[in-house]
This record gives structure tokens, C-alpha cells and sequence, in this order.
């Protein structure tokens, strides 16, 4: 079965699972360990910034980067299909208390522009203020672009002067670093706060890391310990992830490569299903509204056959390359789906 | 002082102190007050619902009637300049944990179509449900434009199958209905839940009412009460209520014809401020950005020459029409900011 | 029908009523109500504090001076059947995020060292900080027991050493004031916040008040707003409230007097029911598990016989006495409320 | 160094290590990881409950046993000193916005009676209810005193007829039944939902295993997702918990000796420091106020001759004997410590 439903079903290679055998540890709450420390120290420096925190989810980390930044009732904006809108159970409102405003991108690509003309300064205290603007990058629902680096700067510098915070969702940072041959630094440096997430193109199997200012961090260091993501030994997961850095940043580039042969091989056989332009990193929305095709029976097909895939609504699906996807599988799965829409049509 | 900050500012007439002090009371916590108890009824009636809530301010109703609706987590959707999501001190999340996300209506108009883009039924329990539809109608901050009612139509239609619900903001829903002639029931039948504000046009001294069904209404009198809103011998208040719906309702139409007169006003001396085709209720917004001229200053200015204005942005100005505006206030007002702007200029 | 189940039940007397009726108003959201300013700066004055902020409701005045004084996450301590613990629907845990710990107290009364001995000043980032102490005086559900003011100073003085704030819950604070002949003042001195409130002994329709320091207030004014407190022409209220301040806040000593007179009444037929000796203030708790009576029988018995009593456990029974009930009324209620426990036991 | 601050400190085993680098894992949030699916099936089998749900955390399996029973604004009841209300950041109020209340322990131990005299059943809708009685076993802050199973069977049996939930938080219960000789299953079935921590006594790494009915661990399960607690191949961590219940639950009767073996040596120095009888498992408390020694002080001197405590008050010090203290560690423990006492005493 080649799956393809996320790149967060990668499984631990036998030099990461070692790491962690080998891994010295200690006690985290107590800030003791020396696997968390480094890890936390890689990531932050890596993405230029002063400090990090280990948290055991994406989630997480992009939860206590909202919290720590945005008072209760104050808001974030985003974009319409933000993951942290759409797919973290809400918690920033639920838990944080933080309130939400959206502009709409059509094709997943981020304009400044956008993003600007809904901050808001209050005047008046029922007035809510906006405290951060928040960048998914790359945008998985967008599927999986990128965000420009020129509208990056642009929103950075417009927000410094108006006293909003920008923060980088970028669980999948690395598969734009790939593809645009920017650095994580680069990019990292153009935002208050930024989530890199460790499970995903990076094949660790646990964590996400938020870095940002020493004070950002210390404040989120409190919040997880008040969610419950303060962990003891944490340094055997740590271990991976600082594997995973060692290791698996770069190769992202072949998963982006994958996608992009996907989306090709289908759009041969119905260039309305995807455009390959449109496919910039490891992810690929298929579009099924002008097939006739349902998802779930794509789907269905698709695994019938051999390979897994998410359904998103109900005629899209997605498709996600990852480390346990070899080049082989890429054109196996390049054939079984070109079939599943040229058959079914 | 001629005061065209808000519609909030209007004082109880001879009649309406004569209604409050006359009026039969009781403890509404225990639900004996005769006075809250024939509000409610008489205005959930008006609007076609089955049940009524009075609150001691319209953010309570509209809290109440999205906290009513949409369980922690999942989210409302609403224009991106929303009252509940721009003027509420972002109560919705930070109290009911009701995240949100926004559709951007450039012109102030409602379009069914940008709201159902948005609507999220979820698949996997991480992603965040839409449970209500929030329209303003009229829409504050967006120049107190009307929701068109066939849009309206649509946007009920289609939620009901999708199993959504939606709140009308209706403040100021009797400056629509006046403007319009769609009867305020034919307003309220479109919505699950309605909050009609009776401090604002209606010129009651303090509350608003939450209209909806019967166990929908039980739900928000519950919370209100864990929002302290519970009130004793609201009668008082309530017979205030009362008789602005007996006497109030239809005279909104001479605040829409003033708004749209000072409009008019100032359109002669400079056009770019505003557009008085626009202009559709009691409530105008000036665009002050190709004038040179700051909100701020042109405040002091009409503030100097006896019109008191709100400033809403670096180059906007609100001015909104109500019941202690006579039609030479409307005529001496339209005459100080027309002078105001071409002076300036 | 003589109704003892609350001192929430008084209707406002004619007086009251002309003094509503002329009020002088303006819109409070904008702090341009005359009678609002006034009511909150004599309260404040007449307990010894800065500032002063009126509400819909004693649950309100309470959420908000525990709001504005308790971070999320942090603690509030109070005896175990404290009315803000028991009876505000949870909202200081529910919105304002507070946790709480009790004292237990066998007889409503108030002994400084059991609270004290539960605060907590935290070590490291896990443990929870005591930031208010809450004392309820008079005690509600613990009979209406004055906390006597030696322990009140104890607690006073060693809770500023420890920098915990301390809350009053004084929504009967003149019942104590006028059984003790201790001022309000001198009461309220002992307090960070005191909550007073209008509509119980003192008879208003509506309202309390919180007071503190200036910038207590200003939060708990901001925090209003979010929780949907904030009134237009709330004056109308104010002068009700301003009205009680004048006419009835000494008047309660008969409330006083009223309740003893009904318990000793009572205790005449069965000692065991009541002890005369616990009522200090015009609240009376009934016992009725030595007698083999059910509380909802016994208050049905009592009902038709005239007489409106709460029932607050299966065999407890609680008695208030108030503005509405003349010497007559006390006198009448003492008998029906003998027969009902003799009769039925 | 001789680490007694807490059991949390422990570091894996060779034989542990080797089970978490060959643990098969799969994608937890899809619910693939069989190392997962196995730890959670054994754990609930152990204690005698239908399913579990594994986290990262001791909070988290105590936030989300309350969250997933108890409703925003409805209460838990627990021991004054209990770790959830003292030393869990507030999560329970602050993020789950459930309300407490608590009885005081004089001792540590447990008697159902205050616990039940507690249980409110409300009257009315502004009053708070109880959802969960939570016992700790064993009871940390009250010095690992174990909760006697006839009160527990007691409160088990009235809470039924009550409608009131039992929750245990046992992160140290194996301690307890190691001590009793009564089963986890026998501890298990006298709780409607009990948290069992895999990195105390049982010296895994991380997480802690939260059981209870399908639907109770379901909802938790969703719960976690919000809060942040979903992680990916968790199998890692999961395959020490299942290697730690293997191997480690019987042996914390060494721990429950250890400490009683310290206590004994410090008692016979200074009697009135620790009373031996009362350490009934891994904990001992010292009380210093009667020796005139500072706990910081005498916490640093500790330390200087090779022995960690953790400092939990001006006088109070707390002892914790885990997995990685040998035999010889307790016995040069207990040296040093007596010699701490009695030389600065």
C-alpha cells in the first residue's frame, strides 16, 4: 500500500530510531534534559531565532504560539483555510480565548495586501485589536504553496510598524526552503514566531518545535505545561527530531519532485483534475468537480489498487509525498490515479 | 451640540419615563416579571419567533445567541467588519470559545455566495465546524448597507441543508425593513435567532432582545444568567422597551431620509467623500483619504462648530442619525460638515 | 401572599419610582451618564474606595472583582458554600477562568485562619497562586452570619503580607452594618473590592456595585463590556439605586429584626428547627431533618397558607426578610411557619 | 548525586531503550499505531476499565478525565492539596472552565464522609452541580498517604446514587498496591475514570495512560486532539509504558521501603520532623518548624552532601524514592539528611 493520505504516516528510519535508543536524557519540566536543550537550540538557531520549545504536536505549537502572542479577545488573521483555523479543533478560540478574522486567497497564494487591509488598531475598548497575522508556509488546504518571499517582507515590515506580530505556520517550511532555495533562516527571520514541525517532511515521529524571542518561548514554556504538553524523558524524541535535522531537511526536495510527477502524470489524462503549475511543494489537490467523479468512490478506487489518499470535500482529494515514498512508488501512483480518473470518468 | 456619534445617545422621552415608572414588576430571575415577560412575548411575535430573551446590551443578545448555537471550538462565519467580531471585545471567543472566519465585503452589500464558500462541514474530529451564519443587517461598519432579502433568502435555503444556522445582528433591522418595506417578521423568518436592539433606533434607554425558538431562548437565559445578566425588577427597563416598539419602529424612516440629506450635503462640495446612493439607512460613513484631511482633526472641527462625529480610522468619520435628531439638525449638521470639508480640503 | 424565598422580590416604592422617572441620563458606554457617575462615586465614598462601577448584577459585580484581580489559572478561596462558588453558575471558573479552593465552615462563621492556611504562593511554574481571598459577609447560605470584623482585620492584615487581595462579597453588607452599628466604611476598608448590591435589603429594581482602587475598576469596566454589562442610559437604574443609598440602607436592621422574631417564633414549637441565637441578619435557615418533614412539602404546606419560603436542600428551608414585609407580615409569617413545623412533624 | 526531588526523574533502562527502538509504530492520530492501541488496551484491562487513552502527561490524562465529565461551570470536589487544583497550572478552570471546591485533609488521608457532605445537587439554574468526586491515590502533597478502600467503597457507592462521578487520580496508585496488597483492577473499578502515570514509580519516560467507558475515552480522545495532545507515532513512548508495566509495577515496594527506611533514620534524630508511620509509600515529608531550620537552607546543605530534596514550603521538605535509587542510595540518604537535621538544628 503506498499512502499518501499524509507525510505524517512516516515511520522512524533505523539510524533515527538508534538516536533515540542512544539518546541521554533527563528530566524536561525540570529543564534537565540535554537532548530537549539541543534540540530546542538547533531548531531556534536554524530559523534565526533566540530560543525554542518542544511540544508534542503541531498543534501545540502553533496553539501556544497564538496564545503567547495574543491576549484573550484580541485576534488573529489568517487565511480563510489556515490549518490553524481549520484543522486544530478550534483551540485557539476554545482555550486561548483569541478571536479570528480571515481574508480569502482563491488559489492558496499569499498577498500582503490582503492579510493588511483587515488590521485592525482598536479605538475604544470594545474595539477588538489585531495581535498577530498568522502565514501558513507552505499552505497545506492552499495546496501545499507557497508563500511569496517578497509578500513576506512586505507583510513583516508593514506589521513592525503598526505593532502586530507575524507568525509562521511552517509545519512545512522546508518544502518551500526546497523549492525556492531560501533558507529556513531567511524565512524564519521575517516572523515574530514560527512552528516547525518535526513529524511531517522531517519523519520524526513525534514533535513540533515553536521558536521565537526568549520571552515568547518562556511565556509558551508556562502554557504548555498548562495544556499538558510538559513531558519528562522527552529527550528520546528529541533525538529523532535532531536526527531528522541532520538528516532528512534537504530531501524534501524529492517529495516535492514526487508531487510535482504526480500531478503531471494525472494531468495527462484530465488537465481539469490539476494544473502541475499550481503544484510547488508536496502536496496535490485533485479536483474532481469536472469528472463527475465523487471523492469517496475515488478514493475507494485508489486504494482498491494500491494507493491511499485523503478525501477533502466532496470532490477533493489530496495527495501527499513523504520519506517512505520511493521514486518507484511516485510512478506507481502516478499510473493508478491517472487510471482512477480516466476510468471512472 | 448636535450629536451624531451614534444612535446609542438618544434619551427616553416624557412618554417612555412615564411607561418605565408605571410599569408592573417583578423578580425576572424567577420569571415574574409581568413587563420583561410581555416584551419578550410582544417581540419575538414581531419577529416571527417563538421566543424572546431581553439582555441588558446588544453584544449580550448577540454573545448569548452565538454562544446559544455554536458549541466550544466550532466557529460562526461572518463579513470581515462584523460588529460581533469587530466591536465586542471578542466575547465570542474569549468567553463562549467560538472561533470565527470572514468572508470581505468590499461595499458593505451581502453576497450568499462569499458566506457559503466558507461553510465547513467537517470530516475527522480535528477540523472546525461552521455552525452559524452571522449577517448584520443593517451593517454598521459597513455604512449601514441592507442585506438584500433574496441573498438572505438564499443563504437560508442553503444553510438549512447543509445543517447551519444563522443569527441576524438586527441592531438596526428597523432601519432596514423601514428603507425596504419587508416587514420585520418577514426579516426574522429568514434567521434561527435574531437580536433586535431597543437602545439604538428605537431610542429605549437600556437593552436589547434575543428572539429565537423556545429551546434555543431556554439555552441563552441560562447563560446569560452565568453572564450576569441576570436583573431583577427588569420591568422597569423592559416597559421602555415596550413602548419604543409601540412607538418607534416605523419613525426610523425620518433618521434614514436625515442621513441620506447630510449625504447629499456633502457629496455636493466634495464627491470622493461620499456616495450617497450608498447611503441606503442612518448611518454614513466619510472617506476623508483624497480630502488630505484627518479624521481626527475633522472631528475637532465639526465638534467646534457644534456636530459631534465618531472617527472610526485615520481618514473616517461615522455619522448616524437617531430620534433626538430633528430635521434641522439634519439640515445645520449637513451645512457644518459640508463646510468642514471644503474648508479643509 | 407574604414572600420570604428572597429579599430579591421587593418592588420599587413610588418614591423610587419619581426618582427613575427624572432621571437625569446620558449614553454610559461613553461615561456621559450623570446618575451612573454619581451612584458609583457615593458607593465608593460610602465604603471607603476609589472608584466604583455599576452592573446588572450581584453575579456580575462579583465575576468582574474576581476577574479583574485573578489571572486565568490562578485561585480564589472562599468557604465552601460561598454564594460565588455555589450560585453564579460557575462563571468565575466558566469565563474567567479562575480555580478555586474552600474552607469549610459548620456554621456560617469566619475564622481567618482557615483561610489563611490554605493560601498558596507557588513554587516553580506548575503550582497555582493564591491572588484573592473572598469573603461573603453577610453569609447567605450560611444563615446570614455576620464575619465577625476582629477575624476580618486578622485577615486583613496578613493577607497584605502575603500579597493576596481580599473580595467582599457584600451583597448584604448593611444587614452587618446595621446588626454590628460597624459602618460600611470601616467594613469596605478591609477590602480590596467589596460588591454591594442595590437590589436585595436596599430595594432597587436592578443593580450593584463594585468598588476598589481606580484601576481596579477601570479593568472590571473593560471586562463589563466583554461580558455584556455595558447599559446606555443606565441612569435610569442609578437612580434607583442612588434613591437606596438615601432611604434604605439603615432601614434593614428591621429586616433584622423581623427574621429573629420569625425564628424565635419558631423555635418555640421546635428548638431543633432553628436556633435563634445563628440569626443575626434577615435570613433564616429552617433544619428540618430532626422532624421527619420534607422541605418541599413543608414549603408547599406553608405556601397555602400564605407564606413563600425557598427550598435549598431536602430538608432545609431558607427564610429572608425584606423591605416588602411589614411588622404585620413577620408577625403572620411567624405563625403559619410554627403551625406548618408543629402540624406536619 | 542522590536524586530524591521526585520519581519523575527516573531514565529509561537498556531493556526499555531497546523496547521503544523496536517498537512497531504507525500514525496515532489516525489510530494506527499498534504499540499505542496495545499500551492503552492493557492499561484499561489492568484497571479494570473498558478503554484508554494515552498522553503526554499526568495533566493532560487529569484535565481531560474532568473536561470529558465534568460541564463548563459544574464543579469538581477534591482533598485541599490535591496536585490537580494545586499543581496542574489551573488547566481545569483556566482551559476546561470547571469550577472546585474542597474539603481539608488534616493528614492526608481520606474520609468520604467530607467529601459527600460537599456534593451539591442543584436547585435552580444559577446553582453550580457536582459532576466529579476526585480522589489522589496516593496523595502526593499529603505526604503519598494511600486512600483506604472501605472509603473509597463508600464514596463509590453514595456518588452512584447521587449521579456523581469518581475520578482517581492515580498517578501513583501502583504505589498504593504495592503497599495494600489490593489489585490496580480492585483500585480500578471503584472510579468511573482513573489517570495511571507511566513516568513516576513505573519509570518510563513519558506519558501517563487515562482509563474510563468507550464514550468517557472517546470524548477525552477528542479533548486531547484540541489541547494539543495528538502525537503521531507515539508507539515510541507507548512501548516503555508497555515494558514498564511489564517489569516495573510490582518493584515500587522497594520505593514504598526506601522511604520508609529514610523517615525511620531522620525520626530517630528528631522525632518530631517525620513521624514514620504516617509514610506509607514513596514520600515522606519533613517538617522542619520545630527545628528552627529554613527548608531552602536545609535543601542546599542536602545538596552539598550529595543528596537532592525538593523544597515545598518555608519548613517543609519533600523525599521521593524512585527506580533509580538503590539500596545503598536510601541508606546514605538517610545519613545525610540526619545529619542535616542534627547538625543544624
Amino acid at each position: 500500500m503506498i499512502d499518501l493520505r499524509s507525510d505524517t504516516v512516516t515511520r522512524p528510519s533505523l539510524g533515527m530510531r538508534r538516536a533515540m535508543a542512544e539518546a541521554e536524557v533527563g528530566d524536561d519540566v525540570y529543564r534537565e534534559d540535554p537532548t530537549v536543550n539541543s534540540l530546542e537550540e538547533r531548531t531556534a538557531e536554524l530559523l534565526g531565532h533566540e530560543a525554542g520549545l518542544f511540544c508534542p504536536s503541531g498543534s501545540m505549537t502553533n496553539m501556544l504560539g497564538i496564545a503567547a502572542q495574543v491576549p484573550r479577545g484580541w485576534e488573529v488573521l489568517a487565511e480563510s483555510q489556515a490549518h490553524i483555523l481549520r484543522a486544530e479543533c478550534g483551540g485557539h478560540a476554545a482555550l486561548a480565548g483569541v478571536t479570528s478574522r480571515t481574508w480569502v486567497s482563491a488559489d492558496g497564494t499569499f498577498d500582503a495586501s490582503q492579510a493588511l487591509s483587515l488590521v485592525s488598531r482598536p479605538r475604544g475598548y470594545n474595539q477588538v485589536g489585531t495581535a498577530v497575522v498568522s502565514v501558513e508556509n507552505t499552505h497545506n488546504f492552499g495546496g501545499g504553496r507557497i508563500a511569496d518571499f517578497e509578500q513576506l517582507s512586505i507583510l513583516r515590515s508593514r506589521t513592525r510598524e503598526l505593532g502586530v506580530r507575524v507568525h509562521v505556520d511552517g509545519a512545512r517550511l522546508p518544502n518551500a526552503s526546497a523549492a525556492t532555495g531560501i533558507s529556513l533562516c531567511e524565512y524564519g527571520r521575517l516572523a515574530d514566531s514560527v512552528s516547525l514541525c518535526l513529524s511531517k517532511g522531517l519523519g520524526a515521529p513525534v514533535g513540533s518545535v515553536l521558536v521565537g524571542s526568549t520571552d515568547l518561548v518562556e511565556e509558551a514554556r508556562s502554557l504548555r505545561k498548562r495544556y499538558g504538553g510538559g513531558m519528562r524523558q522527552a529527550g528520546i524524541l528529541a533525538a529523532a527530531g535532531l536526527w531528522a535535522l541532520g538528516h532528512n531537511v534537504g530531501r524534501v526536495a524529492e517529495d516535492n519532485a514526487g508531487a510535482s510527477a504526480i500531478a503531471h502524470r494525472i494531468a495527462e489524462v484530465d488537465p481539469t483534475v490539476v494544473d502541475p503549475q499550481t503544484v510547488e511543494t508536496n502536496i496535490v489537490f485533485l479536483d474532481l468537480s469536472s469528472t463527475g467523479l465523487d471523492a469517496e468512490a475515488f478514493a475507494a478506487s485508489a486504494e482498491a489498487a494500491g494507493v491511499r489518499v485523503s478525501v477533502m470535500g466532496e470532490t477533493s482529494v489530496r495527495i501527499v509525498t513523504h520519506l517512505d515514498i520511493s521514486a518507484d512508488d511516485v510512478r506507481r501512483a502516478g499510473e493508478v490515479l491517472a487510471r482512477c480518473v480516466s476510468e471512472n470518468a
